[in-house]
């Protein structure tokens, strides 16, 4: 590592002074869900287009109770998807109608039939019911005038959003591209998932790691190498793979030892160092920096926790802002007991959550040192703890990432 | 509708007692992420399976130090992927080490590039630096013992648990099968979001925005169709449904006016119904049966609000524990203002959710009447408020849903 390690926050803010902006592309109503969205969503027509009947009983005219009419003769039934009817000329008519259909003509009010008797074509107001004009009618234009914006670009897309869109007649959406993202290992003890590994090697277990927390927001590891911890392999690796992603992300062999060649082989590639060193625990050897065409390159720490919690905390935010998410989570939990943080480092403390009573209680499951993955199995995420030496109290609110 | 209203919570507890548990597949461990696995896992080796250099440094005999040598001769290189070097007999010798490398024999204790001084083949450690035995070593097993349960069965995969498959050989994993869901629209007014609608007209949202729902717990909506309110084909296309279908959603046509068939086509498919009428605001009219094989049906008011509220309420909590999932997300906030509700009926109040200092503030952000879903656009979701007449105060913890 090269010269003083930088806060957290610092290195967020640099990461996203060179992490270049998605662009956009369209994709068809039902792929929309967990996207991003980068256009504003207007009213084609009023919202509702018409007045429309909120529930199901009779359509009448209000004026004729206001002048103390208590009773109509039904004369006839408005369904819903049918033009609208019309009231017939003269007083004491009323058309029964269904929930959704559009309110005749001559008709300005709905009576539910469970406030009316039915009986011999006549329907008679229950004792002290005297509906009002609009009365149970969800009026035209009453949620959105035409043209009105309905949802704003940067918006993450929900089923709301598209029960919005496809109201509106959006088929297709336009939403932030999902970038090619490729991911290198390293390490000469790790084998595949599916090999029986020898005494001194372990399998490797951050690949996959790293492609369900991608997955988990929308996004796919487009390409996977395991690179041996050897110059020549990891500057011809690397260059193949700076060429073909945009962003790059790699594990393993950025620290301080005679094998750490990564970001040696990083800059033979032409990338260029933002920095190398956080003062964080775990992922303190976390390498940023961008490539020859300015794309970003996150070198991590390769023990997995330490490449989990960097994932969480500086990849998966610079993606969502990279597409544009307007509203960056920024999730904070009470600490539900003492933690001691010891080294002047920022701490990332697994936690379990707990929701009480509206608030969200982050009980510590430290794990047994950075290389403790299997003691998160379980963990909801991690707290950022501020340097040590410090004591933070339980209630103590602290930023929260989930997993 | 059928009978006296049930309350939320009953509605709840019927559905669980008349939802089958789904059955359990294997599938490949990248397409595990957000699954619920239905097996135990197990460490196949110990957790770490050697000791492990958990910093680039030296190795060396802490026996010696604890003599009080200050000073190695540096003999070897350890590097990760290799078997263990031997230090060599006699006192005074150590092997420069990488991370993650199985620790020489000899040696049992591991000082870091920081705080040793290396020149002309020696390695001096830094004033006042003593390490002792297992200094910077993962030792063996430390984590977890070989056949130690690291995973438990019913827990929702994110990447720690991923990660922890891999390590210990999991290509394959069994997780909870994914159903075959069904969803049948109602209403004639409806139109395809590709069509302009007539006056009369809307396009149809409700598809649409459950397939979202769906998709953003990890399932979908394997089968469609939009039906006329018209017995004989409401009977029909809901009687193929039934067949091919193992959990089937419709909306529309449940209440009590003369165009609300579907209860009635239902029980024609011989279908019994379990309940039909919820004491809340949107979704009153929701029916809920099993059809002839004891598949769920859940037979939802048409307008969108209804459709989603009850989806995320009822249908995705119990798809969820038909699942299996162990820990069943009860999340509650903290209403951000007085919210009065007027009705007997329990209420579910669309909110904007803002995490303030560990606690999660509901904003109320109630709809122009439960046809407004364009008003649900930008909301997090929806809490659930106790029936009126009650005016519930600033400060109530309330359960919430997140869309």
């Amino acid at each position: 590592m090269a010269g003083d390690l930088i806060p957290p926050l610092r290195a967020e803010a640099l990461i996203r002074e060179h992490f270049p902006a998605f662009s956009s592309e369209n994709v068809d109503l039902e792929e929309a869900q967990g996207r991003i969205l980068r256009e504003d969503l207007h009213a084609d027509r009023e919202l509702p287009p018409y007045d429309r009947a909120a529930m199901d009983g009779i359509a009448f005219s209000s004026a004729e109770v206001a002048a103390g009419r208590r009773e109509f003769a039904v004369v006839g039934f408005q369904p819903a998807g049918r033009p609208a009817s019309r009231l017939p000329a003269g007083e004491g008519s009323c058309h029964e109608i269904a929930t959704g259909a559009v309110l005749p003509i001559g008709a300005d009010s709905v009576a539910p039939y469970e406030r009316i008797a039915l009986r011999d074509g006549r329907a008679a107001f229950e004792e002290g019911f005297t509906p009002g004009p609009w009365a149970n009618v969800h009026r035209r234009g009453s949620d959105a005038a035409r043209g009105a914006r309905l949802v704003s670009s940067g918006m993450l897309l929900t089923s709301p959003e598209i029960a919005v869109a496809a109201s509106i007649g959006k088929a297709r959406l336009r939403v932030a591209r999902k970038p090619v993202i490729g991911f290198v290992s390293t390490g000469d003890e790790i084998v595949a998932v599916e090999q029986a590994p020898l005494a001194h090697q372990i399998r490797g277990s951050n690949g996959p790691a790293l492609a369900a927390a991608l997955r988990r927001f929308g996004y796919s590891l487009s390409k996977k190498m395991h690179l041996p911890d050897e110059p020549e392999a990891l500057r011809r690796g690397i260059g193949a793979l700076l060429q073909s992603c945009e962003v790059l992300i790699l594990s393993g062999a950025v620290s301080a030892g005679r094998t750490d060649l990564v970001p040696a082989a990083l800059e033979a590639c032409g990338a260029r160092r933002v920095f190398h060193g956080v003062a964080q625990r775990p992922g303190k050897p976390f390498w940023f920096g961008t490539g020859p065409a300015g794309r970003p390159i996150f070198s991590l720490p390769g023990n997995p926790v330490s490449v989990l919690v960097c994932l969480y905390r500086y990849v998966l935010p610079a993606l969502e802002n990279a597409s544009g998410l307007s509203d960056l989570a920024n999730e904070t939990a009470e600490l539900a007991s003492d933690y001691e943080v010891k080294a002047k480092l920022a701490f990332f403390l697994p936690v379990r959550i707990e929701s009480r009573a509206g608030r969200l209680l982050a009980h510590p499951q430290p794990p047994n040192g950075s290389g403790d993955f299997a003691g998160l199995a379980g963990t909801s995420g991690f707290v950022e703890l501020q340097p040590g030496p410090n004591r933070v109290a339980a209630g103590t609110a602290v930023p929260l990432y989930r997993w």
